[in-house]
Order: C-alpha cells, then structure tokens, then sequence
C-alpha cells in the first residue's frame, strides 16, 4: 500500500484546506485543525486525518453546520452552558475553555455543559488543555448508542469516554482518556473490513450473545468494560454529558458516521477544578502518587505512549495511506 | 447458626449504645447511626451492623476520634473544604452536606472535598441525600491499598468506589454506587474465612498471578474491573477523593480493618450540580434514559434491588447472627 509522508505543518494545511472547501467558516476551522493535528501528534490516527472525510461529508450533507456560532453563557458563578448550534464540538468547547479556567480560579469549581454538538475527537486533548493552565480537569462525553443497558439486547449508550487530566511540576500533565467499551468501536469496523474474526469479549451480536464475526458485532453491541460495571459507567456518563446538558442521549443521536438523520446533536461535561481551592500542594502531592506508581517494575503511566508519539511525529511527521491522500485532495479540490 | 430479629428502631438503639460506650461523643453518633440503620435497610450489610465492631476498635485504640469536630470551610464560591479530624467519615460529610447543596444552589456546581477522614460507609448513602436536595450528585472515594497499578504486583489504588445520585420525578433517586474492583474485598475475606477457593478474575496473588486462593488473594491484589481501565479508574478516583483534599493516597492509608498504624487519613468528593444551571427539564430528560433501559426485557434500574429491600426492611426489620448480636452487646455494656 503506497503511503505518504506529511509534516505536521503539511497535516494542518490539508485538513485547513478539506474543511474550508466544504463549507466550513474560517472561525470555526482553526479549532478542528488544531485537534486533528494533536491527534496525529500523539499517534491517535483514528481522530485525525482518518476521520477528516467524515467531518468533510457531515458538514456537506448538513449533519454539521459548518458556519454555527457557538453560544457560551456563564449562568452562575461557575456553571458555564454552551451551545455548539450544531456546529464541530471544538469551536464550541475552545470558545468556553477560557471561560470555564477563569471561572474555575474564582469560584474554585467550574463546569462546563456543551449541547447540540458533534464528536469532539480525543477527550484527553481537552481535558489536558484545562491541566496546562493547572487544573484538575474531568471530562465526560456521550456518543450515538452502541452500549446496551447490562442485560438488554439493544445499544442506549455510547462508548462514553471519561477522561481526567492532572497537572505535574514538570513537562505535561497526566491524561487518562477511556472509553466505557472494552474496545474502540473502529477496531471492530476494521476488522470488519478485512473480513477478520474479532477477539472473544468484545462485542455482542444482535441477540445479546457474544460473537467472534465483526459484521455481527457491528449489527449488535459493544461490550462494556467489566461487563455490568461498565454498562453502568457509560450510564454514568450519559447523564454528565447528555443529561445535564439537554443533548441527546446516545439512543436519540444521530450516528457519528453515516449521512443520515441530521445533526447528532451529542454533548459534553468538562469540570474544572483549582486545586488552591481545596487545600495546598496538590501537584507535589499527587506526583507522589505518580512516582509511586512507577516504582514498581511493569508499570508506565497512563498517556506515556502519547507523549513518546508526540516527541517523535514533531521531528519526523506522519505517514498516511496514498489513498486517503487522495480523498482528501479530493475534497480539498472541490 | 442461631440469629436475632431486630426492628430499625432496634438496630439504631444498640448501634448508638455501642458507639457512646466506645468513646463515640454524642455530637458524632447521630450521623453514624443514621448511615449504619440505612445500610441494614438497603440490605448492604457489609456496611451496617457488621461492620460495628472495627468501628468499636477503631475508637478504642484512636484509629478515630471519636470526639473530632469537624471543620468546614467554604474557600470559594463553589469550593467547600472539610477537614473530618481523624474522626468519623459521617459527622464531617453531614456538616457539609447542607452547605455543599446551598453552594451548588447558588453556584450551579459546588464540590467537597473531605481529608483526613474514614470510611465513609456507603458512598450511595451520601449522594443519595444530595441528589433528594434535586441535584446531580457524583461522589468519588479512595481507600487503603487493594488494587495495584496496571503490570504491578503491589496495592497501591483502593477499591476506590464511584457513585451517581440523579433526581427522578417520582420515587428516590436513581443511585450507582460502585466499586473499582470486580469484587468487594469483603467477599474475599469471607471466602478465605470458610476455606473456599474464589472464582476466576476475583484477585491476584502476591506475584501478581490470577489465584483461585482466597488467602493467596488476600496476600496480594483484588483484581480491577475491566483489567488495565480499571485500574485507571481507581487512580482517577484516588486523584479526586484524595489528591485535590491532600488526603492520604491508597499506598498511604492504614487498614480500615486491623488496629495498627493511626488514623487512615482517606479522603472523599463530592460534587453537586444543580440541574436548572445548565438546561431545563433535566429531570423528564433523565426520566426517558431510564425508560429506555426499563423498556428493554431483561434489565433492571441500578439500585432497584436496594429500594426493594428498604421497602422490606422498613415492616420486616433485618436479622443478625447471634454471635454477632452477642459481641455488640459486648461492646455497649462496656
């Protein structure tokens, strides 16, 4: 399979040039290159440019509005409400970030409670931002239903990532970003493609029953994580991101991936906290966790593969398919 | 096996005898009283009656003072601290309980977050009672080391509990309280105690080795929900419950079971959203997800089984081995 290679500088020019020829505003697309580009950064090809046709698509067929103005209310003093208008999730959430850090140092708890909005790529990324600026971040997002409640058939959740991102005295902060699945739905897409049996445990055909066929899987579910635990904690997550919000739950959403039924209309929580506000030291004192955790032999913290990837793609860029090249000049050219 | 039939009423007099005669002020009994009586009537029984006893120990040899007061600051708008003192969880979460819920009202998110505290029972109890106050409630709960980092062989994490409090429209709230272990530990002790092997996926053994071996279990790890995401999860929870409030970590704390090393210094969050900051209608939005999980065959609501037995307990009362009514006895005539 032929390949090419691409400096990040060149991944930030396509992706920039896709989302502009599809109707993307020029305030809305500085946002999303900049996540499909820390995407590629640290080694998550699945939200990066793999995933630029679908936004391509979805902003064409009306699923995205690619000029919405996203609307962020501070509606008490730290309750942030935004409204992506059914525009990308990341001009919504980048627009209240700031608002959220500030209010999170004045009133030492902020949430942020995004609806109407549309996938917003790697959670970890978010979350990481409201680290740098040091806080203790929460992130929480719901997606079209793929999970079923834990002895049911059908999906009602999404693979609802939760993601924490945590300051440290030096170099970047520490992200735990997981879906409530046990696998990323796209490794059971691709297996599908292939015509490859997937694993034992992760996923349910259509009658509930666990299956080895990707095609069945895909007609059926997405195992949880710990099986009852997990159903349960995507659970969780619909009502932080979805609930509070007033976003559609992850059976009233539209698919992240087909053209049809209109904006998803998904959301999601972020909630900041400044650790000054709860007691003194919390980033030397959670580095004793972290080194903790490190002495032990087999271990390595969560997000230090992202790093490693981030350090590597800086100097030697990213490698794509010659085909999804392709497409995306295609739809640059349109 | 000879056993006693006790009323709430019952339960709630010999639990208060036990915890005066032990040393327990008035000022602190009330609460915990009030959490053991709700445990027995939710049929979590682990957390009611028999667990008085280590409470009686642990205010006899100061692994809690039973005289604390606790102190509790409101540093910012919606930040609310709490010191328990080394004395019981209860008191300490109850004083701030009406704070954080006026904060929350005021602020549209308030968090607390309890250090140098204990066990504080059952952490669907405490979110329970503020999501009854129409709020969104998440609570987060670190303990002693149980469960070890991802590829380590030693504790380091808690069984570390996370829990939702969600308000419904009529009836209780819809409550998840669950562990960051597949199992409770308890559950491996009492498989240890009668000399049963414990299933497959329950613990680890010092080695880090699956064991079949209650006592080779109790030895090493309890095995995280989910393999490598569960144990992500628990550090997420220790970040939350004992990060921001400067509490002791998991691989920090002494045992909630045996009478060595002082004070556990464990820590507690909880976090309050009030509903109307962020939307409208979050109660009917919430109210169609548990529909559509009831809609399928097969499921249940989380929880359902505990306000089952509340509504049992309530005209049945609950029963104890006599043994352990007679040592309770034991403890209240001191």
């Amino acid at each position: 399979m032929s390949s090419v290679a691409l400096s990040l500088d060149d991944v930030a020019a396509l992706t920039r040039r896709v989302l502009l020829a599809c109707g993307t505003s020029e305030e809305n697309t500085g946002s999303v290159v900049d996540s499909v580009v820390a995407a590629e950064a640290d080694g998550i090809h699945s939200h990066g440019l793999a995933r630029l046709p679908t936004y391509a698509e979805h902003v064409l067929c009306g699923k995205i509005d690619g000029s919405a103005t996203p609307v962020v209310t501070r509606s008490r003093a730290g309750a942030v409400m935004v409204d992506a208008a059914c525009g990308f999730a990341h001009p919504a959430i980048d627009a209240a970030l700031p608002v959220v850090i500030d209010t999170a140092k004045e009133a030492g708890v902020a949430a942020m409670s995004v609806r109407n909005s549309y996938n917003c790529g790697v959670v970890g990324y978010h979350v990481e931002r409201i680290a740098q600026a040091g806080m203790l971040a929460l992130g929480f997002v719901n997606g079209p239903s793929a999970i079923a409640p834990w002895g049911g058939k059908k999906g009602l959740f999404g693979t609802n990532p939760i993601a924490i991102g945590c300051p440290r005295a030096d170099g970047l902060p520490l992200v735990i970003d997981q879906s409530s699945s046990v696998i990323a739905k796209s490794e059971v897409m691709v297996h599908a493609q292939k015509g490859e049996p997937i694993p034992e445990g992760w996923a349910f055909d259509a009658d509930g029953n666990p299956t080895n066929d990707a095609a069945e899987g895909l007609k059926g579910t997405m195992a949880p994580t710990g099986g009852r635990k997990g159903a349960n904690l995507a659970l969780i997550i619909e009502l932080m991101a979805a609930g509070l919000s007033g976003a559609h739950f992850g059976f009233q959403a539209s698919s992240f991936g087909g053209n049809e039924g209109g904006p998803p209309r998904t959301g999601q929580c972020f909630i900041a906290f400044d650790p000054s506000a709860f007691g003194k030291g919390f980033v030397a004192h959670a580095g004793d966790m972290f080194e903790a955790i490190l002495d032990q032999p087999g271990t390595r913290l969560p997000g230090d593969r992202r790093i490693a990837s981030r350090d590597r793609t800086a100097s030697d860029g990213v490698t794509i398919a010659q085909a999804l090249h392709e497409k995306l000049e295609g739809y640059a050219a349109r």
